[in-house]
């Protein structure tokens, strides 16, 4: 099994990579690595601990996070990540990881690898961490206008991505939505719930406000790209806000060095337990091949998650189980019909 | 001036109501408060202290949480929101207030009073805590499928709401999207960000993410209905998990019931810091007339800043601003062509 890094995405380049992999491989001695970037520079940094299973290939470019995607990929074509992603294309290896530029990721995965047969979009899932577990949530920003089509595709494929690398059989699938009752929110919403509704092999819960997501009554819920990234960004920003407002709190009791040491503490495990680290990276389904996006402040804990995230979506023939999962999600919509009609309700209750 | 209050809206209505309107009409001798319910039930409620300028209409029914805002105001012809509704639009009100069936209020509004000459749709707004202060956010759930349009409209009449009643002169007007950069997010998002960009009359300060809202980097930030609802409950929602997370932390500490007591204590205050008993309530925009709706749970004091809130909205004869507004808006969608129209950028980066 063989998986192609990056080593040039990650801020602090190529270290979480370099580290990240010698961990890896030397737990998994099948697993063959690719460290494909400036060679010196990736040498450097593995020094001495050299295994039998780690290689080097150079590449002479990097995509910066600052480089437009389009332009990185069009003009930089020596550049690491896409030598990795030409790996994966021309089956020098199964998967492909990198802490890079994210836009630049999906772009290059959708050139350089295209999509899987009748998959419409290519989303990014991340799992969140709720009360109970954790909930894989897509799209995370892949995909900023979608219909009803794409939010069924983004189900079908975060159901086979549960069951394969999560191990989580038959998940409950939900849809990110701003009421519970089946004529809440807009058209394309509307439209997703009726044919989640009658797809016989996802097992629908219906639709999910975010306080059931955090309180873990889904395993996946699906929205647009918009919706998901607005979701993720305002979690953190509502954590820090909170955190502010707490400390300032803390500050004014008369416990004030206990409280906020207290507070610090609980913040910092508060942290851990929701730090992209310990969850593997975000996977992008729906490609030709594996391709696991990785955060840009990963550390080699992260790199190595996601090593095994790739190790696992491989071994489980991840993409084959996303093209048939396609081809029985269209026949479910052949029998049921066009699945972006939507009826219309113009009143919507804030409550 | 008058203003009619649904005295049978709140979750223990007409106890808020009643205490709300005593409160304000004792502060407040110029104004004349209708108390519109069961006249039986606000008698009692009001018991000895009864005052001047407060007086009661009876009306017979009440559209309950529960009810269909559809059916409620198609059925219940006597109920106390449309007896309410009705004493704005035949001029014997100035202003109505209820804590009832959101959806109830925003279709009582629409079918009795209708909207201002010139605008597309309705929205509710409310202000948000920010670290440095508030922020009014909108449209929070009455419109979940907006063009570019409605959301340049939401800017415009939020405009005139934070001069007119926040006293906040040419506010920071932000759009929330998935990015910084001009290019991102969705096609109605870029369309109009080059819209509001263009109009002279508004302070514009680009795209806001979450981050920068609760940062408090704009004082006014649109989005559809959809994402509004979503911003608001997942910043609920992420408020809920942080908390129950960090009593874990501390119950885990050797510190349990300090650290409990002081978290306990600390959530307390953060509650209060974000009550929006003490915003007022959400106005509904863009009415003939003024309508301010009320959460279920508000208390008295919520009720009397409800009245205080539609008492500086009559003084500064808002409904009149946000026509004028409105209608300098369109001339510079004139001058500026389609706002509707969007170039396509299919990539995203969620980083």
């Amino acid at each position: 099994m063989r998986i192609a890094i990056d080593a040039m995405g990650a801020d602090a380049a190529p270290l979480p990579e370099v580290n990240g992999a010698l961990k890896a491989a030397e737990k998994h001695r099948d697993l063959e690595l690719i460290l494909v970037g400036h060679e010196a520079q990736i040498k450097a940094a593995i020094g001495k601990r050299s295994l039998p299973n780690i290689s080097v290939v150079h590449a002479s470019e990097v995509i910066t996070m600052s480089d437009s995607p389009m332009v990185g990929v069009r003009k930089k074509k020596d550049a690491s990540l896409l030598v990795a992603m030409r790996m994966v294309k021309n089956g020098t290896a199964d998967a492909i990881i990198s802490a890079g530029n994210t836009g630049a990721v999906m772009l290059a995965s959708r050139i350089v690898l295209r999509q899987i047969a009748g998959v419409t979009r290519m989303p990014i899932c991340q799992l969140m961490p709720t009360s109970t577990g954790t909930c894989l949530v897509l799209d995370l920003g892949a995909n900023v206008d979608c219909d009803a089509r794409h939010l069924c595709d983004f189900a079908e494929m975060a159901v086979v991505y549960s069951q394969d690398v999560l191990g989580k059989m038959n998940p409950r699938v939900g849809l990110l939505n701003i009421g519970e009752e089946q004529a809440k929110g807009s058209e394309v919403a509307k439209s997703v719930h009726r044919t989640l509704s009658a797809a016989p092999h996802i097992n629908f819960v219906g639709n999910v406000e975010p306080k059931a997501l955090y309180r873990g009554e889904a395993d996946v819920v699906v929205c647009d790209g918009f919706v998901g990234n607005v979701f993720l960004k305002t979690s953190e920003a509502a954590g820090s806000f909170i955190k502010t407002l707490l400390t300032r709190e803390f500050k004014s009791t008369v416990f004030t060095m206990l409280g906020a040491f207290l507070s610090r503490r609980a913040f910092k495990r508060l942290k851990q337990t929701i730090d992209p680290n310990e969850y593997g990276g975000a996977p992008l389904l729906g490609v030709n091949g594996v391709v696991i996006i990785m955060h840009g402040a990963t550390n080699a804990k992260g790199v190595m998650n996601g090593i095994n995230v790739a190790r696992t979506a491989i071994a489980h023939n991840i993409s084959q189980h996303i093209q048939e999962g396609i081809a029985e999600l269209r026949s479910t919509e052949a029998q049921f019909g066009d699945v972006t009609a939507g009826d219309s309700d113009a009143v919507e209750d804030i409550d």
